[in-house]
């Protein structure tokens, strides 16, 4: 899938959804020149062997629809708005292997253009070298299990509420969810360096708990501190986290951007749980953004060794086959050759036994993080029996035994059947 | 503005235009729950007590219409899609002086609740620790004046082509430039530290032509070379320019983010000019994303010196209407109280002559950079006659005379004003 020029040099390529009152072939050549070596008048300077070596290529352009109205408010206007795919390809050579450069390249000036009524990037295919020349994620799935000892999906919940629980009660739900013998918790990602829990209160608290948990049971529990901050204050606490005996750091990867997270990922010594907070900015519209499956491109290169895909059956609007794709993304290989880089899915929102054997199908492993809230502290047996259950399911997946099945000798996980309705999964 | 609880607690606010099959006052409950101390069920650690401090709070609600369709795709759905305006604050306390996890509140999960059918974060209100806790620009226009000796705006351009140039290429046009007599130039956003034009020969060879020519002249021509990469790079090369005698560094705000810009803040000796290439992501489609006084609060905050707010009669998309106000807000007090932390309006997209008076009417003042391209290289006197006819606009715009006025006395404005084309201008 990566294009060539004939002289073997690598390209990198995108792939956009696209709507057009002038034709999506004369808008394709508008982005590639726009994106590369051309101007609204082609200037003395711009050779042909220039184009040649530095220009965008136009690889596809697949017409696949037209309407009568665009999709986005456009200046430029014509008797129809014509909708497809087209793919354009650049030289790696022009950018090297920088991530910032590569989404300024195929995500620069380009949504604004007045030839575009719609556009969305929607793939991403890159050559070996970025891959290579990027570290990618430390830890991924190894890591995980080998500082949290689990063997099958992760079990994990978010502190809530949210914000607004001190240190010490943040420590003392932990110890709560610890004795019933979850894998993994987290902080929400509302959860800041604020005043009332400061961060290094937070961690000395709950690792405290987890410690002892740890002696006590031989099981470190992974907690996902959020550290979301500056790169230098992120380096601090992460280094914090470490020496109080932390397993794992989260950040929004959103609001840090692609600088950011690489910088805490050459500072940590911890696996980065990497949060989407704001990810509907780019999903949530059909005609404007960037899909997730080129995004976790870029979060896994830059080091996320976490990436939240959301849930099936989910309480926001992101259809399932969107999340099963996006699952599906995070442990495909990065390029084609190279590395692999592949990270560990993490659904959450809105989940219960129910969703379990069909997040374990769509990705045909058990290399996830499964987050429940309700899920697990709203099983009438406690939070205790609510992790029970769902390891019940989370193994009654893996053996391929229905869940109604592995419910009849399992009294957890039948409370939880009757407790929590089944959702409708459209996959 | 700045909101204040009874105990006089700051807090931040963020306004909304939203739109809901719910009402958009059910919408803005959820809102504030899911981006505070609320889920889905309300949990027993959720007390009264915990909820007035941490919690989010509905400021204001507006409806201003209603239509029978959703605009963007949703799950929820109701006999009417209500629209209007909603405010809602939070204590600042929180997250703390937080510009990370401040967007991750203001602009996280939200955009894909079901209750919600159109967001976009259209006004944020800060208090006054957010200006004093942040760095602010460290150069602004006074530093940019006292880099480039320049009283006026800044008369610029953008090498072109965008990419492909060598560096020997680069140097020579850039010669070309400096004796036309230009303030201000700056690499394209997709010239990054490619292969064919490495960053450290650009940076040898265009200062060795700007460095000489200033040793003849008096007058130092600023160039922003584009050092978007991660972290330690952006470091490096910010020096590296620094030691070369340059006094720019151009960053691409979006792709390194709040924390990367901020950590180059923090490393860099010289002026930071934001590009916002990628913006249209956020802006195009009027019913989702964030808008332009928005995100140049932040961008201010985290250090940026200049900040791209397209142009009048733009090649684009945007109305002149959206460029103005963006150009404003870049001037405008980042919050009430606190150090102003002002930045310095780029205006670019096909400018000539004919954009000067009224993109500085907009303003009310001088302290604007004015990039053109063709505007300057297609006069027909050469680019040195452009840029002269380019700061005769300024000084007429200045003195309050009509361009047409100016131009019979000025056979450079008058050859430019024959030669491009008046555009329309919306204001």
């Amino acid at each position: 899938m990566i294009a060539k020029t004939g002289d073997g040099m690598d390209r990198f390529e995108a792939t956009y959804d696209i709507e057009s009152p002038k034709g999506i072939g004369h808008a394709a050549e508008v982005l590639a020149g726009e994106q590369s070596t051309g101007t609204f008048v082609r200037l003395a300077l711009e050779t042909d062997a220039l184009r040649d070596r530095s220009g965008a290529r136009i690889e596809e352009v697949t017409v696949l629809g037209s309407s009568n109205a665009p999709s986005l408010p456009t200046r430029s206007t014509g008797p129809a708005y014509e909708r497809g795919r087209i793919r354009i390809s650049w030289p790696e050579e022009n950018i090297g292997p920088s991530l910032t450069n590569l989404l300024a390249t195929v995500a620069g000036n380009l949504f604004e253009l007045a030839e575009i009524s719609a556009l969305r990037l929607t793939d991403l295919t890159l050559p070996a070298s970025f891959a290579q020349n990027n570290p990618g994620p430390a830890f991924g799935i190894d890591g995980t299990r080998r500082l949290s000892g689990v063997s099958g999906p992760l079990i994990g919940t978010i502190i809530k509420p949210s914000v607004g629980l001190s240190a010490v009660e943040t420590a003392a739900l932990v110890g709560t969810l610890a004795g019933a013998g979850i894998d993994f918790i987290k902080d929400d990602e509302l959860q800041a360096n604020g005043r009332y829990c400061p961060l290094a209160d937070r961690v000395t608290a709950v690792m405290r708990v987890l410690n002892d948990h740890a002696d006590r049971t031989g099981k470190k529990v992974m907690y996902a501190f959020n550290i979301t901050d500056e790169v230098d204050e992120m380096a601090r606490h992460a280094e914090m986290v470490e020496r109080a005996g932390g397993t794992c750091v989260m950040v929004s990867m959103i609001p840090v951007g692609l600088s950011g997270l690489r910088a805490l990922r050459d500072r940590s010594g911890l696996p980065i749980h990497g949060h989407r907070a704001g990810w509907g900015m780019f999903s949530r519209s059909p005609h404007v953004g960037i899909a997730f499956p080129v995004w976790q491109k870029l979060w896994r290169l830059a080091g996320a060794d976490h990436l939240h895909v959301n849930g099936l059956a989910n309480k926001f609007t992101e259809p399932d086959a969107v999340v099963a794709e996006a699952a599906r993304s995070v442990q495909a290989p990065v390029s084609a050759g190279g590395p692999h880089h592949a990270a560990v899915p993490v659904y959450s929102s809105g989940q219960t036994v129910w969703q379990m054997a069909a997040s374990r199908r769509v990705l045909g492993n058990d290399d996830f993080i499964f987050c429940a809230g309700g899920g697990i502290m709203s099983h009438p047996g406690g939070p205790g029996a609510g992790v029970v259950a769902l390891r019940q399911s989370a193994e009654a997946a893996r053996d391929g035994i229905a869940i109604e099945e592995a419910a009849r000798t399992r009294p957890e996980l039948a409370a939880a059947c009757a407790t929590f309705k089944q959702p409708e999964i459209a996959l």
